[in-house]
């Protein structure tokens, strides 16, 4: 790893040191386990509160284990989820739909990341026909996957949509926090939107929390059970909910997530002035895809970590973090301008 | 929760402080996701030497968690697991086994937690026959549930067993230091007798980290991809990597047992002298069962937290954890003589 | 195969004519696939009326297949069922409950393959604990894998208890009609006491069939799609439908039931008269167990085939069918006889 | 359901007569249960040799049955399986593969139904990378589900990339006889592109009977366990071996599936001739796929039963079976001409 700024992933950086420091506050005598402790009970009477979830809030440790907890939630073993072809869901958790919840996904095209109620309709077919599973779940990502976000309006047609189809929402939160903050909405304003979603904390500052967060009062008493079974209940679980009361206070998710949407933007203008460089989906959290040229990514490579999103193109995913600094991303786009042939601004 | 230690379980007690210290330590810029980090590299290169672990070793969340990926590594769908009817992977881990591998557990009874080649032998019939479960894993627990060991004879007794029957066996390591202290032999010697075993970090100090450790080769290929899908690879690994640095630093993690079993030893020599009280299994790990006066049980719950284990006798566990001390001890050994009507010695 | 009768299973018996007859009938031009054919409907009409079955009728093509999906439309991914530890969903279904429904069997010690009120209690502890499986379903089966039956008393004990503890009936009966013939009661008196069961056709005449029948309303809604997933839809469900319209005309389903109970009766009145054979449960079906001298056993298998049920005594299994004449169990008690050193009587 | 013969499905037709006389002369005393009889060893004998079947050939009862059985046969937890969208498996299944196998299916478009080395090719982004379920096999249908047939030559290109790509190849051959009828080849050929597939008997004239045909022959050592476990092995098991026996007798199964695919054959050269109906696909098996003025559909579905197959077009299907005949073709196509408002010819 060069000790230049990881573009790569913001789970390429450290943890927030307000996180450490609440973890090892509340590493003070004993506990009782898996949960019945005052730091859970704290976090998530707050995060209940924060969202307005009536079924209840959940810690896990993972965004692939808050998906599957969240959607297991509410499916019966015919039931089938709807999701975008590029989903998290779909393509980086080895099947685990699949595997652990045993439902089909049914997956959507959508270029920007984003279901639409036209794109659920065109899946809906075969209702009530015994041959085909039946599609019980909606599930999007907020942001997305492709650092594009839902606004306020396309979320409220789409849980529109999916109330008269008597379909159910699932947000994949992992990075809500940056939605949040483009959006300069409340999480309870997108919470409203779905039945069950997931907080992310990891991607946010933490070492390794996620919170799912139940909306639907109906669908939480089976939540303690399958986050048992599914292998999520953590013994010293006040150390999951010590990451969320740092992230809590004084709004440090939000604070954190606001650095990072702005880096996000920041490296975008920047590149955006490189002929060969085309940024190619909105800049709404904070990742920023760009169609490169070729040549130019095996010596940016050399210097910054960052993935190759599609070798066609190819297209390239940059992505900031909370820690990211104005600085790094100008060094960045200095570097990309040098191997751009163009004089650094 | 009483300011008094508990002797509920040793996930009561804090983080090793550490633990908490290589925590902040390894939170030091970025790293990259998934485990491709120096702390992991260094954390997994120094257990796969510790045990001789030619498959590797991976790192998950939780104690049901490693216990399921290991047995998953050795099953096909037909193909079951025998162990204890009080296994932890048999009673407390919400049918995971079950649901998240689809396997059958064939349970033996074990009055003292220790699964002997007769009772492996009972659980045999009906292989080949097309209607039956296949038996494939013998799954044992070491220290067990009851607070015993199985001595190093009878490991080689049962493992060459299994070994003759075409049995491959599989060790719940979650308290494996305890055992390892217990026996004064170098964890290697206990695994030798088993294709793949945990090893527990976070009921020996750690904030939450747990070794599935592969000693077959053959078996360690799928296991990247089977922790993946059962949502338990970390994205921030370095965290749970730091955890078993710190335990591996000076050999903590068998300071730490011995000090927990040193209390167990303590405790059980404190109440053995009380009429009344019979402590009934081994004390050779860090816990003390023992046949109580029933009228005492919520006398001792009103200042010390423990659980009844069976409310027949009732049977109690006191548990000791490594940051359990003399005094806490002695204190608790004296409120059961008051209890008990007998001078405070 | 001997040319003499078999006393292996009643599954070792041909198809009663009158079932090959309809099948015949039964393929007569066109009929639309997958149910929504006359005889179907007809079938499942009758079958319901004759249970009372509220939540529909559905047929699936093995006893295994009947256990699965008729627990399975009980279950939520947390809740376990409760079963003997001789049930055939426990031993004889290569653990199908576990691989395709995902739940756990607790399984009670019943030495006369019944379970009662107290052997199910037992199995209660841990209720809301999210360490456990919930248990929601207790499973018997009618006649029992022994040749017992339930008394209607037993069956009202049984199903009284399970409504005041929150669990619901499963009752097997691939041997239903054995059961209804020992008792003298219409079906639908058994059936009362159970949310769904199966009503066995393959053991008593049929070529290959069997009914799951939902008495409770609530629950047949999402039977078509489970039994479809779990590959029991018959395209040609006509079929299906037939062998049971051959099985209800004239009552065909008692009169095959009765005939093999009687011979069974026979049989264990033939041989109990011999020294050396304990008829060792009661004779309440077609089946009758028998602890035997060892040696005979072989030189019986010689000419009869038939199970050894448990190595140990041993014990054996004499299984009657529908098409068991007098004159076959005469002959078989003459050979037993003969065997045993007697004067064949 | 009209008298007139169903253009709906080769599932409506009733069994063929030669079947159901099997059926009768297998029903005939007793027989050991699940298979160890003299019909299934015959008729595993003669499957085997007639397609050079290493695995061995095992009897299931629907062609879901026979997918989700072969498929299971190849995969370990964390691999998938790469079939067109349209696949019987992805589609008409009630998510069986996702919910019993618990895999992944990954579909490739393809507008005649058939896979290519290309289409495969561009589903095998991420081997090796833990996050991505891992391509493992193949899976074709053969016929496909749209009527038309791979190519001799285009299997073998398309196992030869799988081989090379270390992929096996699940070949659904619920019409395999019309596949051979119409490539006029032996089923070995088909097969030997294959290291598992199904031949169907249930769409060819049987009552209901699959066989799963194992050429790999380290594949086929788990089948009996996964075939029982998946609820597929038959007590009176020679009821599905006769049904083979007799369509293997003289050919019945090729003579069937001629007159199958010649009827098909006959009807879209009725209906070609016809403007405002448009055959849009090949003709290659029993089934003819047209758009057709939407008008028209109703009126024709006065009078015959056929399947909308794609609302847009809208795209009928019209199917023969092994008992279609030529004046029901013809009437059927007089019908169309009728409707279109042209002279009968």
């Amino acid at each position: 790893m060069t000790s230049r700024k990881s573009f790569g992933s913001d789970n390429h950086a450290a943890a927030h040191a307000a996180v450490l420091r609440m973890l090892a506050s509340a590493s003070d005598g004993d506990a009782v386990a898996y949960g019945d402790d005052p730091w859970t009970e704290q976090a998530t009477t707050r995060l209940r509160e924060m969202f307005g979830a009536q079924g209840g809030v959940f810690f896990v440790f993972t965004g692939t284990a808050a998906n599957v907890l969240g959607i297991s939630l509410m499916l019966r073993p015919h039931e089938s989820v709807i999701c975008t072809e590029s989903a998290h869901l779909n393509v980086d958790e080895c099947g685990a739909a699949e595997r652990i919840v045993g439902c089909k996904l049914l997956t959507a095209p959508a270029t920007d990341g984003k279901l639409t109620p036209e794109l659920v309709a065109a899946q809906l077919s075969g209702r009530g026909d015994e041959h085909r599973v039946q599609p019980r779940v909606v599930a999007i990502t907020q942001a997305t996957e492709l650092g594009t976000c839902y606004s306020l309006a396309e979320l409220a047609a789409l849980s529109r949509f999916c109330r008269e189809q008597g379909l159910l929402v699932y947000m994949d939160g992992a990075r809500l926090a940056n939605a949040a903050a483009q959006l300069e909405c409340p999480p309870a304003e997108l919470a409203a939107h779905a039945d069950v979603l997931s907080f992310g904390g990891t991607k946010n500052g933490a070492v390794g929390a996620e919170a799912v967060v139940v909306m639907n009062d109906a669908l939480g008493s089976v939540a303690p059970f399958l986050r048992k079974q599914q292998m999520q209940l953590s013994s010293k679980m006040r150390f999951l909910a010590a990451q969320f009361l740092a992230l809590l206070e004084d709004e440090l998710w939000l604070r954190n997530a606001r650095q990072a949407n702005a880096m996000a933007r920041r490296l975008a203008a920047g590149v955006s002035a490189i002929p060969g460089i085309t940024v190619c989906q909105p800049v709404e959290s904070n990742a920023v895809f760009a169609l490169v040229d070729p040549g130019w990514v095996p010596r940016l490579q050399r210097d910054w970590h960052f993935y190759v999103w599609d070798e066609a193109g190819p297209v390239v995913r940059w992505m900031t973090a909370f820690d990211t600094t104005s600085s790094d991303v100008d060094e960045f786009v200095a570097g990309v301008r040098e191997v751009a042939g163009l004089a650094v601004s």
